[in-house]
């Protein structure tokens, strides 16, 4: 039996309102709150739970699934209102969050910073699914100020979603997320976009590579997925995890450049090195995937 | 009705061996040569044609199936045998092949460089399926010395595969297959190899990504799928398009360094442009293959 009879979830995208709907299927009481009234009728019709009623007393978890740059003054408020008893949220980056809540008053005991790794291509309430956290990891980032009767409570929310707990500091999950997550959207992203139309960046770039269109395949397809993902949101998430993102993009820029200089040098051994590394690498994703029951096309 | 009766097909590995199953299917005898007995006899028996007998006379066309960096010596010896009238290849990149072609006394009115857009994540014959090129891109790389039979017995070649032809310059093939597949590729393996063991290539880099593997989800095994691609062959490959891949891998570099500045100055624009951006190509992307049938998981 789960300990939480009652959670309160604000914003109602696609994650908050597949939280809801995760935790009504196992038997949760939800109540649902969102700036935009559309967008709470969506998640209720959803089955995600019902509107927040004013002076229900606190709930045993709030949910805070609002964009990253708004979860420090949620929090804020709801803690101010006595909403819940422990808090968490569902955001994709987490130091400057928690620096965010400390700077502006929030008591820490009770916020357990969370992120569960699970999404959609498409966002929006009318994108939830109750099944969506099943198999899935869903991270929870433990710090000093952090009671560790939060961190259960938190933990048997993600439980009774469906997910598997993982405790990680919260930058240790920064600087993960920014190697499985963060930086495969911008270099998915930095592809794509150089199939845009416009002028080139600069006088030494290369045609525009929308010429080549007529001869793509699989693999463009694949590696330019992500880069169809909403721009809005990701400006907000690579924003909250500006320098563990830097450090990995500056890396890469580094490995691409070594790669173009080995190409017009025919040096085959800085290629071959890469090829290797990536075929070894990719074998250690493939393993660590099928370690989890992966829903077809999910991205996170 | 094909006017192609005969055809040689020499390298039966998986697009050599699709190669022969299709033709086979449209009613062309097919005869193989590979210099793996093995190869061959697996090749045969997917149905991909017989053994090449000797002093058979010359085949309407012959199909160079190698690897890139043996295209121009196979050439040279498959017309000094006067095994065809017409030649033609498939590999990925083509200038410096013809270049090799030429300089090595080839006959170049009779070879028409070419690439059938179609691949498999698996090589080999085992691999082979006649529908392989099935409304599939097969380009044809017309140059100055090219006699106007030669290409149009290579398009009904290609036709008979079930492929559309598409004609372009060499260069501009081998530009526009930098972006589609070859610069792809090579982001995808520079991401896995993030995920290798082994130390991180300089003191500036971060720490091994490794460490952040549970958390992986779909955008990192989208973005790193064509990371597991054979990476002997793609060192031949790379090496064939060296400067426009390494023109293309500068620039992209250039992006990410762009981003990565914009991040940590927290200025929001050059990375809204790139995500804006990323949305328009990947909508540009989406359209162009949804105009060929694109079979599941392809690769090229």
């Amino acid at each position: 039996m789960s300990p939480i009879r009652r959670v309160v979830v604000i914003g109602c995208g696609l994650i908050g309102t597949s939280v809801g709907c995760a935790l009504r299927r196992a038997g949760v009481r939800v109540e649902l709150a969102d700036h935009d009234p559309w967008a709470l009728a969506q998640a209720a019709r959803m089955g995600a739970g019902t509107a927040l009623r004013a002076g229900a007393g606190p709930a045993d978890v709030v949910v805070i699934a609002t964009p990253p740059s708004s979860v420090a003054a949620v929090l804020r408020e709801a803690q101010a209102r006595g909403l819940g008893r422990v808090y968490t949220d569902v955001a994709s980056a987490k130091t400057r969050i928690l620096a965010e809540a400390e700077r502006s008053g929030c008591e820490l005991a009770c916020y357990v910073p969370g992120h569960p790794m699970a999404g959609r291509e498409v966002s929006g309430p009318g994108a939830a699914r109750a099944g969506l956290f099943e198999g899935r990891t869903w991270a929870l980032c433990p710090h000093p100020a952090l009671s560790p009767h939060a961190l259960r409570t938190a933990a048997a929310l993600a439980t009774a979603c469906g997910a598997e707990v993982t405790l990680l500091a919260p930058d240790a999950h920064d600087r993960a997320v920014a190697a499985v997550s963060h930086v495969p959207l911008v270099l998915s992203a930095a592809l794509a976009a150089r199939f845009a139309t416009g002028a080139p960046d600069g006088p030494a770039d290369p045609a525009p590579a929308a010429d080549g269109l007529s001869l793509a395949a699989g693999a463009l397809r694949d590696v330019t997925r992500v880069a169809g993902s909403p721009a809005g949101m990701w400006r907000d998430i690579l924003a909250h995890n500006a320098a563990p993102v830097a450090d990995l993009l500056e890396a890469m820029g580094r490995d691409l450049g070594r790669v173009a200089a080995a190409l017009r040098a025919a040096d085959d051994g800085p290629v071959a090195d890469v090829l290797a590394r990536g075929n070894e690498g990719h074998a250690r994703i493939v393993r660590a995937l099928s370690r989890t029951r992966e829903p077809q096309r999910a991205a996170s």
